[in-house]
């Protein structure tokens, strides 16, 4: 029997769903969200699904759900937990490329040390709208075109911001993108679009966000739109225990595990416990690379030998 | 009484809503589209509206809506109509514009001599997907970006059409954008948006798509995306019949209404209607140039004006 409990969680809502945020779960346990404003989130829903009442609240949903207790409840003690190790496919391509590599085509696991700083934010475009065929073109001030120059810019800096450090560490995408009023023979008047952006490095993905600024003042003035920024979430980056750190290489080692230690660029409950809990996370390889599509996947091996690292792992933890 | 009957139409479907192309029923009066083929369009409602039911064509829909007939007995024989004259706003600026610099202040008409050639296609550009976070800048092929070279590169072979030629009648517009799978933390791996393109010189509209056909495969190399093209429709201008015109222009001129002649650069059931009649078209002014949005507005002014040119231009022709 452990010295110390080991305790399993579930977290809810981790991805940017209907709430607008990823991870209230986590910002809650870790304190990073003010319990009343999670409460006020505006249910986002009826955006997508035409089907869905609009204008609730996260409040509203779960308390219609049967969860009705108090938010303010719910942040852990500082020294609740002893540590924090999640499990979790790479969402990249590296592990699975190292483990090709390898003579034996063996599983190769990965060693969170840094979680990457995630950014997102929604930008409204207001131009002006007309018939595709009467609206010249020297009278036009097309939201979609204005919209495009912003993706592009947002790719650019970013590309510009790996160059300077000689590094891949930034990463920036436009993962949404609507038109209104969305006709073929309409002008667009209005793109809204969402951005999220993430760095290791804080101060070089403020940078990037500047170089962007300076050019969404000149696209608004050459172009005649007016371009708004809604900042969504900006994070702070998380460092994993070098405890922990030491500890999952003791196993993986013991064990006679390939691993390689490696930052992740995406963001998980752990960023937001690393508030309240030393913290590491434990990656194993999954398909391409390929994740937040149907034809994500890891092998039935791969799923077997994380969970035997993250036992062992927890059972040196929890005997300390 | 008229030696003519006078006859008013009209048209469904003139706007290019859930099947896909507009104006069906000025296509099939005037033998512009096969009937069996107009029957099997495929209604598009699905895409935008999840409670409509998928897979259904125009003959589906017609036939519950109880048109039930056969589209073969639609088309008009080619000597049906003497003359031929739509009524319509401008949907562009110029007379709003006219008529404010005029004297008076005055309504003025315009007397359309030409309808521009339109033509619209769907574009499907396919990258590759992925979390956007652990998708590294170097890895990807981001469908989203892509498509914002594609949008920018209709502009710029537009505004460079009409420059060659020291004119504004070259007009394109990308009206329509759909991201997938549409998160912000996933990177756009197939995007669709539709172009409308219109000119009053054919050659001039081929030539501007013969320059954008060599930058999507520019695009497709360099992003290593695939770019297809798909023609919803692609029809030939129309011309007014100068006997027409000559009437529109001596009505005017009888009850002193300032009028100008002009291209119409939006398109009409006349263009189809041009198939089997001698066509024109008036048009009254509408606020700033407004259309296919809600705030389109005409003054009732302007409407009786247009009204009354209209029927004293048909009585002329009724009678010879």
């Amino acid at each position: 029997m452990p010295r110390r409990s080991i305790e399993t969680l579930i977290f809810t809502s981790e991805e940017p769903t209907r709430f607008g945020i990823g991870c209230i779960g986590s910002r809650l346990l870790g304190g990073v969200i003010d319990p009343a404003a999670a409460d006020q989130l505006h249910d986002r829903l009826a955006e997508t699904d035409p089907t869905a009442p609009e204008g609730l609240t996260l409040r509203d949903v779960r308390t219609a759900a049967g969860f009705t207790g108090s938010l303010a409840t719910v942040k852990l003690p500082a020294d609740y937990y002893h540590a924090w190790v999640e499990l979790h496919i790479e969402q990249g391509p590296l592990l699975e490329r190292d483990g090709r590599a390898s003579q034996n085509e063996e599983i190769v696991l990965g060693i969170v040390t840094n979680i990457a700083a995630p950014a997102s934010y929604r930008y409204i475009i207001e131009g002006f709208g007309g018939h595709a065929g009467a609206l010249l073109m020297p009278d036009r001030s097309d939201a979609l075109c204005a919209a495009a120059e912003l993706i592009l810019a947002v790719e650019r800096h970013t590309l510009a911001a790996n160059a300077a450090s000689h590094g891949v560490d930034s990463v920036a995408t436009v993962g949404t993108v609507a038109a209104h009023p969305g006709a073929v023979n309409s002008v667009p008047s209005r793109v809204t679009l969402m951005l999220d952006i993430r760095d290791t490095n804080v101060a070089r993905r403020d940078a990037t966000m500047n170089a962007l600024h300076a050019d969404i003042r000149e696209i608004e003035a050459r172009r005649h739109v007016a371009i708004t920024e809604d900042p969504i979430n900006a994070d702070i980056p998380a460092r994993s225990d070098q405890h922990i750190l030491d500890t999952l290489e003791d196993v993986c080692k013991q064990e006679a595990v390939p691993y390689k230690k490696m930052v992740s660029r995406a963001y998980h409950d752990s960023n937001f416990m690393a508030r309240v809990a030393p913290i590491a996370m434990l990656f194993i390889p999954c398909r391409a690379g390929v994740s937040h599509r149907p034809d994500e996947y890891a092998t039935p091996g791969s799923i077997a030998l994380g969970t035997r690292i993250l036992a062992r792992t927890l059972a040196v933890l929890a005997n300390e």
